[in-house]
């Protein structure tokens, strides 16, 4: 082989909003496999708000991507080297192989999957973590009843379209809150929800009541901010939140939350998680997610940047909403 | 009987602190009753900062006392008229018969008690709603582990002191924060507890940090404002907040919380209750909480303020933190 590996390092560490120099793009050898090894041709490299998280170098719950390193994330590609008994050149993978076009595994967090039904990028969303994240977010944490009223932020995002369709399945009313009125006309004709806020509207708490008129038994809350502090205000007595992000102050100093009251007086239960900590739910998560996209039921949309070079752009982008539906990078 | 009635009424509705002009004090017939009730003579009537939301004409988990009506309260005290099959004069009874000496019961939320062992006043407190709440919030909520480290402010008040002695017999580390080197120490020396960090000392980071060296698993939060939000600072993985109140901000507008990404980061479960919405653990609790106080296990301190008429006096205190342990009233 002639080509290259091309990879995108950590450079610097961002203090407040991302640049797109703290990112460098750098060619370096195809890596040599040894026994046991396999090497993988990545196709789509998935773009996640966690990541801001990981170029801090702050203690969190999971270690910090080093200077000079190459970017953490999720990846989906093909099997082009093996030396490992269980893959063969052509299984397209799944796995957390960088913002990089060539990456080695042993098989740990590699997984094969079958794109012949469902498209092989589809496995970095609806499919994959950010599906698996609404799901066990949904119906572990939230635990909706049919008939409860389910609001999820970040609506048109990659978690946050899967949360409504899974509502709405549950027999829930699904309401979410996006930026800007073409993701709320895709959130509610498209995906199906039942109401959408615009909170870029500029009438938060009206519209929220509005679209609200039993109030909120589950939230699902990907943004934090003034929207989740607005929010608080018309949880019901015994609500659940799923506090998945806080994607509002990743890049800011946190706003300052005033309705923490409410946690009180409407005996909500509140609880952060993160999706790796629960592998055990996966196979069923994944099993129905699979079965939704395959016949049409899940719907999603991807927002694709196209080649790494333009992959810090897209990812300032996504931290600032710019996205809709899933953030990919097409890496061939 | 010539004695009259005494009782006190919400004359008006608080804004911002409580005054003592909020209430008003008078004098009535003492109350007939009729077949099925029984008079009774309180003599403790119980201060709790519950009472406080009560006084508000605000929507929240329980009805507002209406102007000109007597305040609610816990209250024991004695069977001195009955017409109740149940109930005989000279019965010792605990009920919510409010802020008078006299108080008439169909028998609805009135238990009779035994003072031969606990004394009759520690049934509005260490073995009462206070003592229940104490162990509900900590029991099922927090769920603290043997060698956990749990964090409880108001540490020594009628609940915080019932909390951290329970931790400490779960083998737990019990941290209570309190106001004034006074109450640390009674909190220490008297209740046992392994620190407690004095809040008005000036440096509520440090002294948090050095007297949790492990982080904090459980937090029995009953403060709210500036010291929540620094010790939400401190949780550990997977730790748990019960939150049972937020007395810092019943007079005051909420302070601005920054910290809430510590409940994504650190994967904490945080819930509100009720005491009154778990009448089903009430019995369990009681026998432990009853036989604790009876072999002098569970230590407590009362408050006492004498007569109805020091009532208001003694509740605005509650709710700045002038009481040591349980506040009362006496009412005879």
């Amino acid at each position: 082989m002639t080509e290259t590996n091309k990879q995108m390092l950590l450079a610097s560490r961002p203090t407040g909003w991302v640049q797109e120099s703290n990112f460098k793009l750098v060619e370096t050898p195809i890596p040599e496999i040894a026994d046991g090894q396999v090497l993988v041709r990545n196709h789509w490299l998935s773009l996640d708000p966690y990541m801001r998280g990981r170029m801090n170098d702050t203690k969190s719950y999971a270690a910090p991507v080093n200077l000079g390193d190459v970017m953490i994330g999720g990846t989906a590609g093909e099997v082009v080297q093996s030396k490992h008994p269980n893959y063969k050149v052509g299984d397209k993978v799944v796995g957390m192989l960088g913002w990089q076009h060539y990456g080695v595994s042993d098989g740990t967090q590699l997984m094969k999957v079958d794109d012949s039904r469902i498209p092989l990028s589809a496995y970095l969303g609806t499919v994959g973590m950010p599906g698996v994240t609404a799901w066990i977010g949904l119906m572990d944490i939230c635990q909706p009843k049919s008939g409860e009223t389910v609001v999820v932020t970040a609506a048109s995002g990659a978690v946050g379209s899967v949360v409504g369709q899974l509502a709405k399945m549950k027999g829930c009313r699904a309401v979410g809150i996006a930026g800007g009125p073409e993701k709320c006309r895709y959130v509610v004709d498209e995906l199906g929800f039942d109401a959408c806020v615009d909170y870029k509207a500029g009438n938060l708490w009206k519209d929220i009541k509005e679209a609200t008129p039993k109030g909120i038994d589950c939230l699902f809350e990907n943004v934090g901010g003034e929207i989740f502090d607005t929010l608080l205000g018309r949880m019901n007595a015994f609500s659940r939140i799923t506090l998945c992000g806080l994607i509002a102050q990743y890049n800011t100093e946190p706003y300052p939350m005033k309705n923490i009251g409410s946690v009180l007086v409407n005996r909500i239960r509140m609880e952060g998680f993160i999706v790796s900590e629960r592998m055990e739910r996966w196979p069923t998560a994944l099993k129905e997610l699979g079965q939704g996209v395959a016949t049409g039921k899940i719907k999603y949309r991807e927002t694709v940047a196209e080649g790494l070079e333009n992959a810090p752009k897209a990812f300032i982008g996504l931290l600032k909403g710019a996205n809709l539906g899933k953030q990919l990078v097409k890496l061939i």
